[in-house]
Order: structure tokens, then sequence, then C-alpha cells
């Protein structure tokens, strides 16, 4: 069976697709994170390696379901490191420009070190169900599947002052996520400025593909430094099941509440 | 005076510019964070909004002292924001290619959340001097003034294991950073991976411009979480004498020992 995912961001050769609703938020517009996976995979047409290292996204325009085109430049095909840029376009107007360094598939070796450990979070069996929820309006919210130790306060109707959330995540349909779904994965969760009665809209979103995740949950950390001037940053970290780190992001978002 | 740093991010009308050997690391490569700086200042001359929010420039290639061009292009032309993408070029290839959101000075307003605090340093006179030193190899290491309690441990031949850095820095010339020196200023020190008695190599580098700095010493703080898979990340931030965080970065890098 061909997951949700993987339908809605099948790239054909010629660049037309269709953004799907079932990725929207709240406010009917397509996520962020959605439209960068589809220009990973986009980019993975052209490219010469087959992995993304990192691939970084700045959101023109909103995005809105409906036909699409996706150009992609291959701006230099390395040894080790290819580098690419792919532009996704609505209506003759561009909407996301990505660029992106591929390599091949991630090793696990050499020196390792890790200065913040895998969130610690008991089974997913024994937490709770963050989303989805009955009645949710939002159709993101019911991709994907949230487990935490305890509802998060803004949910409650008590934002918690504190940016920050550990939980764990896959695709509600049970399908596995890949490396391109991580894109999608780490803007796929309710913003951690919540918590602090806040909104935002993504300016800029990059991504570090740091290995294939294994098969499985994926433990999450989602957190907020610094928000001043109208803007805020929000670093998420995704772990796999055999504890793997696989994906470091961080955007820049304009900030409301 | 013009400074060393003005002098050398000049930007013509046509894009014909020339690298310095001047901000060159040990290995004689021109410095990233250099070539991202001398990118915001071309796509300054062509964008409706004065100041650079948001950068991320993919390195291609290594750059050399010498000739190069950067060509621009706007990609949108928004109403609060703005967006462009500047590719450098030596001997007929690409070197970087960088796309930035453009935006009006940062406003101090709002609510304000900082999860992490402005490093806490003795004042710069009660510090003892990293750079410059007598008899340094490196050219980026005259350019920059760097004063930390005390020396770091790689560079007594003791690396501590912890790969974290605070200090003060400004431009070894007695200039104070404008908001296009920041992306130099995020890449300029050594990467604190050193402390692992490792190096790395810069993929791809963001640069937050959360404010124009004010006058004086900037405080800093940079730090890896985590080391694996060939890779690691460094985070930047850099805060101004008002106190107020003025740049957050963070980079994917080739990492070797």
């Amino acid at each position: 069976m061909t997951s949700e995912f993987d339908e809605d961001t099948a790239v054909p050769e010629d660049g037309a697709i269709t953004l799907t609703g079932r990725w929207d938020g709240s406010g009917g517009v397509v996520n962020g994170g959605y439209q960068m996976a589809v220009c990973a995979k986009a980019l993975a047409r052209v490219m010469p390696h087959p992995d993304p290292l990192v691939i970084s996204g700045f959101f023109l325009r909103s995005g809105s379901p409906g036909p699409a085109t996706v150009r992609t430049e291959v701006l230099r095909a390395g040894g080790s490191l290819s580098f690419g840029a792919a532009t996704l376009a609505q209506d003759g107007e561009d909407t996301v420009r990505a660029t992106a360094a591929f390599s091949r598939p991630g090793k696990q070796n050499g020196l390792l070190f890790h200065g913040t450990a895998m969130p610690a979070l008991p089974p997913p069996d024994d937490c709770v169900i963050v989303y989805p929820e009955p009645g949710d309006e939002s159709p993101i919210d019911q991709r994907i599947d949230v487990r935490a130790p305890e509802l998060p306060g803004w949910l409650r109707g008590q934002p918690s002052g504190t940016p920050a959330a550990e939980f764990w995540l896959r695709f509600a349909d049970g399908s596995d996520a890949d490396i391109f779904a991580l894109p999608l994965l780490v803007d796929a969760a309710p913003m951690v400025v919540r918590e602090l009665d806040g909104h935002g809209m993504t300016v800029e979103l990059t991504v570090h593909l740091r290995a294939r995740p294994a098969p499985g949950w994926l433990a999450c950390r989602s957190l907020t430094r610094h928000v001043a001037g109208g803007y805020h940053e929000e670093d998420f970290e995704i772990w796999d099941s055999a504890g793997t780190l696989v994906a470091q992001s961080r955007q820049l978002c304009l900030f409301w509440r």
C-alpha cells in the first residue's frame, strides 16, 4: 500500500504535481515542510547522489491545495557531495525556493559526540494521544500520530510559558518515515510558541538530514530559545527507534499573539 | 577611514569584485562567512528592503583570493519581506549559492523571551587575548580580536572534550560591525570541534540577523551538539553591547580528525 506521504509527494518527470490539502494547517495553508519534501523528491530525480543531506527553503508566498510545478537545477555534481535548487510555483508565481546538498547514505561511524541525548519518554503506549483528536479541524493533525507523557499546556487552555516539547511522532496511516519525510515531520507539529500563547509563520526552514530513519516511532524535541523583535526561531530534533539522531532543523518565523 | 571589512566587501554595480586573502583560514581558503557577507551586500543593492533577515549559503566549491563575480536575482519583492538569491562565481564556476530574505530594520518590541541569556563574561580588558597572536599564520586570525576568560583548551594543547566556547569578539582594526558583518563574524572563530581534536569544512551556513548591532564588543557563544556519521553542526549566537541578540547561526560541516 502506498502511504499518504508517498502519494502526495510523487513528482513526475515534468514536475507537474498537485499539492493536496491533506497536510494543511488550520488556516487552509499548505504546510511548508510538505512543500520542502516535494522539493527534495523532485531534486532526487536529478541529483547524482541519493540522499538529501541538508535542505534550506524560503517561503516566498503561501501555497494552496491544487496544481503546482517544481523546477530543478543541478548547481554542482561533485564526487562526494552534489548541490541543487528547486523552485515550487503555483499560478505562475514562485512559492518556495529550496536549495540542497545531496550525498551518499549517512554512515554511523567515526567519533560520536552528543551534547543532548535522545528525549527520555515513556513507551508510546504509556503516553496520551495528543493528535489526532476527534473533531480536530486541521487536516495535518489527522495525518500524524503524536504521543506525549501529558497534553501540552496550551491544548489544556493553560500555556506553560516554556516554549519546548518532547513527544513521539509517526504517520497516522502507520507507514514508516523515510529520509524524504523528515523535512515534513520537523514542521508537522504545532509550533511550541503556543506555550507563550503565540503563533508563527515560517520565513525560512533549514533541515539537516543526519541519517536514514529506522522503522518505528520517532522521538522528537522542539524548542524555541529567542522571541524578539517580532520573530522567533524553532529548533527540532528527530531521533529514530534505533537511537540515531536523524534530523535537526531550525526555522525562522514571524511571531504574533 | 573605511574598515577592512567594508573595503573587502564593496560590491560594484556589475558584481565584479576581488576576494581578498585577508579573511583566509589557515589553509589558504577564503572564509565562507566572508563570501556570505559579499552575497548579502550584493543583494542589498537590488532588494527593496534594507536589512538581511535570514541568509542561507551553500558552499559548492572552495573560494580563493582573486577576481570573482556576484549575480543577483530578486525572487519576490513583497510588502514586509523580500527574497533574493546571489551566486558567487570564480573562473566561470559557481562557488557559493546564497538565498536570503530582507526586511525593514528589526524592532526591539513585542514579547521578549530568552531561553538562553547573553554570555556572562568578565569585561574584555580582564580577559586574555586569544587572537591575534604574534606569529599567527592565519590571515583571518589577524583581522579579529577575540578575548576570553582563559585560552581555549585546544590552543593550550589540551582539547577539553567539550565543543563549546564563550568569548568577546570585534574587528581587529577597531571598526564596529554592522548587520552585514554578522554572517562573517559567526564564521570567523575556529570551530569548537577543535576541543574534540576535530576539524570541519562548511557545507551550508544559515544566519538569522535578528537586529542591527550596537557599537562595541560582541559577546559570542559557539556550540556543537552532535558529531555523528562524519558531520557536525555548529551553532553560534552574537549579542551586542546593548544586550540584544543580533545573530543566531547554524552550519552543517564535514567532520574529520
